[in-house]
């Protein structure tokens, strides 16, 4: 039997590097991962491309997704609305592979509420400072947007404590495999491994009673 | 700030080869782990020696261990009585190394109660059937105790819901590899980065306030 894969839902401060770590973590092990697509109102920026990075959605387009319920979670954040689109995910997972959702904190939580199995990762920067130097060394927003970031992320802050894991992204490629290592243990949690469980105590059993 | 060790409690049946994986964890990672001494009750096997694979005690000293609380748990096992002396325990954590306990069932839970955030892990052969031959090869002991062990496992087999992982042992390095990245990830636990956390979101709010 296929064994189901795994719901990791990937939050960060907005400028802690998610996105390229991920992007490393789909490049290194391509055929354990897939990277659950998400639907925005935001305009794409500079190199983004509709479908790869995200569904570029106008707002009616959004809100018709909304109405049919083919979102599995969507929230507005600063000035745009992002949502998880609920087909590809659950046919990745039944697929047995493991799917990296990539959203903010108000999303993973509702996540986390149908899901409760779902895997929950933190990545932050090692510091606030380094968080807000690679927000302006970025240089793709106005310093009103990083302000907003930086407020955001404060706010954010306060609800790490609903994720499982807290991970550091230094240096790129210690933060990718970190996630990979953590994603894998998860697959021999217990709770994880009911019918495997269930298979050696009923062989016991049989065992015991000399069948 | 050195960062404490984590305590990991190890059971599996009788016969999974815990003591085969532990020592070679030990051998591979000698400066990561340190693995806590039992103490016991029982004879010691060919080629056991006091004070490495365990402190064999009499009744009577291991009931003054116990009289004196110098011991963070202790239990009855087939025969004789098995007991986690404290102090170097709590010495090995404090230095930062994590500690193994490889210990069975009830000893684990008392340890989970006196340690919420104990990482507890069961072995388990890939199936009954292994286990059955595993024992009968050994050729240590009787088939009456042989029986006794699988009847014990198979009530054994009923607590697993109580543990974090289940990690089978099919093949040595595999199962010591994956023992070692268990322990690792759990470094990254939400729950064990507290300082870490509050840190941030006070250089964050630091930040905010324009400081």
């Amino acid at each position: 039997m296929e064994k189901k894969g795994i719901l990791t839902v990937v939050s960060g401060f907005s400028g802690a590097g998610k996105g390229t770590v991920m992007k490393e973590l789909l490049r290194r092990y391509p055929s354990r991962y897939a990277l659950s697509i998400s639907a925005t109102t935001r305009k794409p920026r500079e190199g983004e491309t509709n479908g790869i990075e995200y569904f570029f959605l106008t707002t009616e387009e959004f809100e018709k997704m909304i109405a049919e319920d083919e979102l599995l979670e969507y929230a507005r954040y600063v000035e745009h609305c992002y949502g998880t689109p609920k087909a590809y995910v659950e046919k990745q997972l039944q697929a047995g592979k493991d799917v990296i959702l990539e959203i903010e904190i108000q999303g993973a939580l509702k996540i986390k509420e149908k899901f409760p199995d779902a895997l929950l990762l933190f990545i932050s920067p090692p510091s606030a400072a380094e968080l807000k130097r690679r927000l302006v060394n970025r240089g793709t927003e106005e310093m009103h947007v990083i302000e907003a970031r930086l407020k955001r992320a404060e706010e954010e802050s306060c609800g790490i404590e609903n994720y499982d894991y807290f991970v550091i992204n230094d240096k790129l490629s210690d933060c990718v495999e970190e996630i990979h290592a953590i994603v894998g243990c998860e697959r021999s949690r217990v709770s994880r491994n009911a019918d495997l469980i269930y298979n050696i105590r009923e062989e016991l059993s049989g065992i015991s009673k000399g069948e």
